[in-house]
């Protein structure tokens, strides 16, 4: 059943591309325009079925029943503020950045149909040549309205996720901002450090649990670090907190104080197991 | 073809049990005496078919051709010292401890034909329970051998582990201690506090980011503190390393200095690529 006339999709890398596709492939959507900074995304995204037609012009949004902004996090004002004047009132404009804050209480006003939204489906592997019609299938997608937000859009863009695939969960920007700066954010600027502090000589010994905590430092490094300074305001805090846990750690093993050093080990242990 | 008559493995949990197990399965050993702390964990690797028999005293030792002390770190040295007195001459021993200064400059001296070695090859998931033949296929194993070592006996040990399906990697116990520093106990040392920094009750909105990343953090608290103590010489510059390369980026990040915060991420990322 068609959710959408016309979607236009602003940015069809790994989560554009693959929101198109899936539209595509459920009938979600009758038309599907997209846009690129590089000609390359947009013809892959193209020639994978994410998209109908590559966009020429941002006029394109003037018809669009829905508006994805899926470009990287830096842009994604500045593309809602050009298209603003031109969708029409009805149009759902949705995002997909990494942090919300800034983006929610800088939109919700400016574009009544807005809803903020975090799918967390991102990879190390970027770019239109990784979309895949399942990207969503079994992840969460948080959404942060507002007090301002439009109940039907909202509604309407909790099943498109529903439809994905994703879990839907509903949090405050404020609240999601916080939370990802622990669970997502500082992981990434530890696996960085972590990889940053290996001397490279050293790497031909190694094995899984380099490699797996070390995963998420082959992210893009331009992309990421428009994510950390989106968040930096909660992110410094979170860094500061893990500083002091490895502190903690460090402190122990150097007065050989095996009871406490257990104990910090079985306390992250436990904790670990409640994630699954 | 067998290569050693008896095999006596004290300690039979995941990697004494594997290592017997392969032994077994290709016919390398002749009778495989186990002994493990745990009765449970004995009674669990003859189920597995790892060892013929629980042995019931380390006199089991006299006529042995192997012996694989395959223990916790900590106890590795005093089971050494137990048996030194009772096996024959031609013995070999091996450890498989994480880490090898002390114990190889304790033990190549006791013991003439002593190798250590360490297999990259534990989990977090620990014990007879999780026993298999191919654990050793595709990873690593170090050997550590010094100027007094048997040279017949370390290429019967490398070519166990060759049979193991393992590569064997020869350094010295120093060098193998400061890379194992980096390469495994540094990454086990940050991700059991990053995940002890990130609060409990967010850690239902995650990804396979925070899940990657904290994977060996559900490791065995006491196994990983022996760890971290026994290499607690390298182990605490290592931790400065990181720490330096952390305060590098979260400084970026204060100073929203974007250029040095993207050419920190990108040269962890070329490193990380170097991994594979």
């Amino acid at each position: 059943m068609k959710m959408f006339n016309k979607v236009v999709i602003i940015g069809t890398g790994l989560i554009g591309g693959s929101l198109g596709l899936a539209l595509k492939k459920q009938h979600l959507a009758g038309r599907v325009i997209g846009f690129s900074r590089q000609q390359k995304n947009a013809r892959l995204a193209k020639r994978a079925g994410a998209i109908d037609e590559i966009g020429v012009s941002l006029d394109a949004v003037v018809d669009a029943d829905l508006v994805v902004l899926a470009t990287p996090i830096d842009t994604i004002i500045d593309f809602a503020l050009k298209i603003e004047k031109k969708i029409k009132k009805s149009c759902i404009v949705i995002d997909v950045g990494s942090s919300k804050e800034n983006i929610v209480s800088r939109l919700s006003t400016a574009i009544p149909g807005f809803i903020g939204c975090h799918p967390l489906a991102g990879s190390e592997k970027k770019g239109a040549a990784n979309i895949k019609p399942d990207l969503f299938k079994g992840s969460l997608c948080v959404l942060t309205p507002v007090k301002q937000t439009d109940k039907h859009s909202l509604h309407k863009i909790k099943l498109l996720w529903k439809k994905m695939g994703a879990k839907v969960i509903v949090c405050t920007p404020l609240k999601h901002d916080q939370i990802l700066a622990f669970t997502s954010h500082l992981p990434h600027a530890v696996a960085f450090s972590l990889m940053g502090a290996v001397p490279v000589e050293f790497l031909h010994i190694s094995s899984g649990g380099l490699n797996d905590s070390t995963r998420i430092s082959a992210s893009d490094a331009n992309l990421w670090s428009q994510i950390f300074l989106s968040n930096r305001k909660h992110l410094l805090p979170a860094i500061s907190s893990f500083q002091k846990k490895l502190i903690e750690l460090k402190l122990a093993l150097d007065k050989k104080d095996k009871a406490v050093l257990t104990k910090i080990l079985e306390s992250a242990k436990k904790k670990r197991e409640k994630l699954g």
